[in-house]
């Protein structure tokens, strides 16, 4: 690198070169030396949410009078510059990073700072104003990492996973209803039971989302505890105490999304126990989806070797070698998706363990799976609803088989009991007749009353088919 | 084994040798045949909750109509004494088993049925009370074990483990009291941070337990949703509609949880989500419980090498050949179990992975897992809390490190700045001396304004040292 | 208890009151009250290993002259008489203790000494032999406790494992010769492929067995080197320098199994790598076998809306609701146990985090999860060949339905090109006409022709049906 | 966009706009719609293996006579292209893609063609080369993909992570040779041991590293085996009996790495068990890592509260709050990588549960997630050892320290048994003397005696300090 093309600056570590356009600084420079791994840096929601929470801390600084009005106000300029996205390419950090996400609260900091500089007519590394004195006023990476990851995930779940999941379980519930007059032979242990409607079976499916949602507005409301205002050990030293609580009211106007300063700045920095069971109920979610996600791919297998119930949009060849293949591999990258967030979950459970004393040091990279579980999950949500479920068919084969089914057996249960009814589905299986066949040779009811009595429409509702004791 | 000592009983595979003794008939014969692992069977409290829930089911069948009162009282009787544990001995079928639980839902009708047969004078395996017709009556395998499930792990959550969790949280707290006068050195990354009151450490370890329960009260008010009613796959069939409701209402009144049928059955059985999200918030609290013991064993380090902040109790010698020793062997359990949580908790999730369409068929696996997390952090909760968190020592160790913390220098900040702070706090470290040692030779404070700005006591609450801009 | 039946022992904390009767000392009851948990135990393979080690260390102390031989002599007694089993109930610490397995070290210690100084006439708790200072004698948990979990691994891998993987893979072998002859659609994503065997299938079942031995028989050469004879904390302080090369001799000699000690102690003890990667061999296997399982159970889907290409052994009745059902329950518990098998290897990876400095204190739970996963997948593994897939019976549909497959298509690929054969393969799925009628009224073959192209016998077999170019 | 902008393709769907400047075609712009998840990407190092994996089968094609050499050769010229990285830019498809990876497949058969078409101065989109017919001739995503992540794996393990392990253990043993001299206090369960010397501490940590490199040695022998050659479903249809040794062969004349088909194809497209293998040898490494990288910051932890026997390399200031501090940042960047790696395991675990039949669906997942495991842990043992371990300084104070450590009573046990060298090592406790304190005034030794007892050097050697009976 020529020269002319980078600046010294100072910290307390001595010189460092920096390049010369660079908005960040000799911190920031460092950081990327010595996370060289080539890995995932910090995505678009969390620079919003920390160019936010920076804004609103600079907003508050002032009306403490901690901070003079005139950086204050080019600090909530560039900070609001930041959280626009105008700098997210001087956010050059790795999350594999220092545990405490220091690196990039001072790499905002830098940027910030010299962001407002410039905006005061003053030269970057000038530190006219001061990302430590000015621009971190009253933090310390402790608290404001981990706050930034509170409001990145309330962010994202309220503007993107909450939207998709209801999106994808509007679509499920259109499909139950366009479904309710299909019935077919439900299915368990994957074998034949007792008759139920596609329709109910796309019902469950919209009821598991419909839980998922309400389960992560519980996880939301927990992570609106945050820990800011607790400085470098949770004890709040060198803030305010009002800042903490000014500042999370400056969010929520900001934002619309409230946020409270713990009670407990202890737990709140030392520990993200929050996080894992955010964590938890997105898994939760993923694994739900994984059933349903299976459940439609084997309802499309075949089309003529497999169960053929449903036909997935073709939404793109196959095959390489076989030609003309057609195969769900929407449910499939959903799936993956699936399995990564599991994943992604259990990198954050690990991380929570190694918390010592004052502070966790995992936060970046459990920021990461979070993170990335949350707009996975979003995507994956959106785009199994648009380009699956919303254009499935029904095939002409569920209620092709229902007569066929073993388990309508089932029914006279009430009327002849078990053991009786267990021989009725056995003969049938062995001599490949319909129950109806065999009921009808065994049992002295007339074709009226096995109508009533084996009557699928009947069985896919509470209650029994011919009452008990009835026949 | 002797041909007296067998009794012959069918089922619809045939005949099966029977123990003459056994109050359990041919499937759990069965069962005990086609799963010969050696693994755990499932425990005394899911015992409880099945005995109740068929005791609950035997009372509104008779209420409605469905079952003939002297069978009813005989079966009600009969599950009462299962869920007392009086029949523990023959629940004999392994944890690995049919994924739907069927048989250990078998080995409770056939148990049952057969006791109330023995009640009403009749011979065991003589079907007079007949365990698929009179016990099951209106349940299915597929919806009484998952609402088993949610029952068992209700009743523990409020017998075992939130009490244990107060337990430990009021132990936690009152060592929060008397430790609060104790000012030692803060750390983050390991490494000395700014001084924090060993008492404040305790409360933030007492913040985590508290919120670990109301995350767990969350959790429950999610289970008490239940799948009964659902029957074979979810519709209903073969079960008074009326059912379950009346059934869940039976169980809150003989124990006091209130459960409610769920509105969707189709999601209810065949997927476990909500007991995933449980389990979710189990590992969250048993990752917080790990950086809790974790934390206090490095306090206990040494005790002379060490960080010998603390003395735990001493409960055992500590090692087969270094005499005298005394490790922390309370806490090291509790890791264990928690990590052992962990573990049980991704079996939880990659069970709920394999529901296909009506049924979920990983349900005995995961109750084994669930329930276990359960019981072991209860017990880890109360054993720490009283073998370890309640007889803690402090020693004057952490105290007499305070005034050599090089971080005192943070009380410098807001008076001289970041940078020149930094200055002060490298020369301290560089030359052995202390911050106030350095400050008073570099500095134009006088000893009176040294005192008040690097005050350790000020440093432990909110607010600047010195007021910024003052000294 | 009454004064009685207790004895009063000495540690080095003081007295301690010890069951009468009990062959164990003061420092196991410490660990009985210290430990609660009502968790698992040591299996009845470690306790086995760990008396057979106690006996090889007193042959050799005795072999170097450090300890006399009568005291000696009964030691290798009584460790033999543990390792047989003789003291199974004597060995009453819980899994989750202090995490070196000191307390279940001490256990044995005590349990041998005791037994050793009753065959010598002397008392129980009177230390004519000594736990520490002739039972211990030259080790410490920290060697000897590692060194036992890797020696009962080998154990159970050599006598249960491998066996039962051959086992598994001869009766796959030899159903892929039985079903050699059968052919069927293939499957990929779920969606029909070009034809295949059934035998094939199997083939590749067995050669995925096949290669899980391969793999736990190189775990196996890894788990050879242990840490036996690094005492305290690797350095070897207080034993022979000689003693644990001999003592793994004596070991080879009594059970065939070549160990070596490790020529570097010092991560032999503090991190237990080796153990993580042997559960992740078996982690590999488990996820294969959960493959193998889930297809079986999918081809015996059915009777009649499934896939319904194989039917299972009808080993239990299937249903408390739905007579005549019978489900695959053999291969439910199969992936439950491979589930199971998942989790543990988490905790085993999680328990290997928790190594500092000189030792890893999370061994007993590391061991406890290891040995259940071993145990498990060599039953599930035996009772998957016995009682499921030596009794497979192939069914018609298979071979049934693969005409109709319009993957078919695929032999024509070479032929007419992927662009054309694709569009047969739709035309012929749009009219529900087979590859072979529409390639009949599209394409210039001769009859002759079509049947050596569209030949899925060939085409289950390596090079194109017709050659390329070939038609 | 602007009609001019692109070009109409058609593939088996129908017609698809593709960017007319672009090399991929209709099914790359057909999976770029289908997948819209802004997740990650197959990375470089993929890229490479397929290209060369597309070399060679154009190669061994033209060699078979089944392909001409005009078109042949241009694959060759651009599939070397490809594998150089010259157009990385138009690899699109997101990893969450079908499970087959087939669009990657495709992607970069689309990109061949049209740049060989290109090279023969045809025009894009022509299909002068064909991306099937041509391109993918005897080769099916099906075996292409997982024989690509195969060898993707052999390369990166042997030319990333293997020469880093090699680095970290060389500077790791260094390290060792350096610290040798040093003796300190050891430690078990966090408290004081026997003594140790820093240096076999180092050489311990060595050893880890050591046998990491040969666990994956093995790792990468069992990978050399793979699927290439069994097409769409492992019979090997529409490929020459010849293809995939002869590609073997090549692909290791161009990159040193012998491959072998696999013998049994079966097993090989259907499950990837040996990914699984794989990914337990980089867990069990990173674990092991994690307990150096933990190791490390605790003994620099302080600089005065900590336990202050290592000085870290100052790599960047630590705080934003608290001026001069240093924070072990390097490995706390290592433990979040190491935290990834087991988050990954799970994801390369889980994804092979999901083969169903004769294709394994989570291939693209697995790939990313082995992947970037290995390139995370390379990364981080090459900066691990360059940024932190070589320029580690040990301090006075572990030395300072042992002649204080009460576990100096252990070399008393040979000596006066093991209870009275507890009472010598409790009574030191009680009065904060040190052992030879007590051991002169209780003992009846020498000075001399005493001084050969109590020797530190010696109880860092194996054996007795004074030889049992001795004293």
């Amino acid at each position: 690198m020529a020269l002319k093309e980078v600046r010294i600056e100072r910290d307390s570590l001595g010189e460092m070169e920096v390049p010369r356009e660079a908005y960040y600084g000799a911190q920031t420079a460092r950081a990327i030396r010595n996370f060289p791994y080539g890995g995932p840096r910090f995505p678009r929601p969390f620079i919003r949410a920390l160019g936010l929470l920076k804004r609103a801390a600079a907003e508050v600084n002032m009306e403490l009078g901690l901070l003079d009005p005139r950086r204050g106000q080019a600090i909530v300029e560039a900070a609001q510059e930041v959280a626009d996205g105008r700098f997210d390419d001087q956010f050059v950090v790795e999350i594999f990073q220092t545990g405490s996400g220091t690196s990039t609260n001072m790499n905002a900091n830098e940027v910030i700072a010299n962001r407002a500089t410039e905006l005061l007519g003053g030269e970057r590394g000038s530190k006219l104003v001061h990302p430590n004195d000015h621009v971190n006023l009253g933090q310390s990476s402790n608290d404001v990492i981990p706050t930034a990851i509170h409001l990145t995930i309330l962010m994202l779940l309220g503007e993107e996973l909450l939207p998709a999941l209801a999106e994808l379980q509007d679509t499920l519930h259109r499909k139950a209803e366009e479904f309710m007059p299909i019935i077919k032979t439900g299915r368990t242990h994957l074998m034949d039971a007792t008759p139920i409607r596609l329709g109910q079976e796309f019902m469950g499916y919209a009821g598991q989302v419909e839980r998922a949602q309400r389960r992560l507005r519980t996880v939301a409301e927990d992570l609106r505890e945050v820990p800011l205002g607790g400085t470098a050990v949770g004890t709040g030293t060198n803030t305010h105490p009002e800042f903490a609580r000014r500042v999370c009211a400056r969010i929520e106007s900001l934002t619309g999304i409230p946020l409270r300063e713990t009670e407990n700045h202890f737990q709140g920095q030392s520990s993200l126990d929050a996080l894992v069971f955010a964590s938890g109920a997105l898994k939760a979610y993923a694994t739900g989806l994984m059933k349903i996600a299976n459940d439609i791919r084997w309802m499309g297998s075949g089309p003529r070797a497999g169960l053929g119930e449903l036909v997935l949009p073709a939404v793109q060849p196959g095959s390489s070698i076989m030609p003309g293949k057609v195969n769900p591999v929407i449910p499939e990258s959903v799936l993956q998706i699936c399995a990564q967030v599991l994943g992604n979950d259990l990198v954050v459970a690990i991380g929570n363990q190694w918390g010592n004393f004052e502070l966790n040091t995992m936060m970046p990279v459990i920021a990461h799976n979070l993170i990335q579980s949350i707009q996975l999950l979003a995507g994956a949500s959106r785009n199994f609803a648009r380009q699956c479920i919303a254009g499935l068919v029904a095939t002409e084969r569920g209620p092709a088989l229902v007569e066929q089914g073993l388990m309508l057996a089932t029914a006279l249960v009430p009327v002849v009991g078990y053991d009786a009814a267990s021989r009725i589905a056995q003969e049938a299986y062995r001599t490949g007749k319909t129950v109806r066949q065999v009921a009808r040779e065994q049992l002295n009811f007339t074709e009226e009353e096995l109508e009533r009595i084996l009557d699928p429409v009947r069985m896919t509702e509470p209650g029994f088919s011919a009452g008990p004791g009835g026949g």
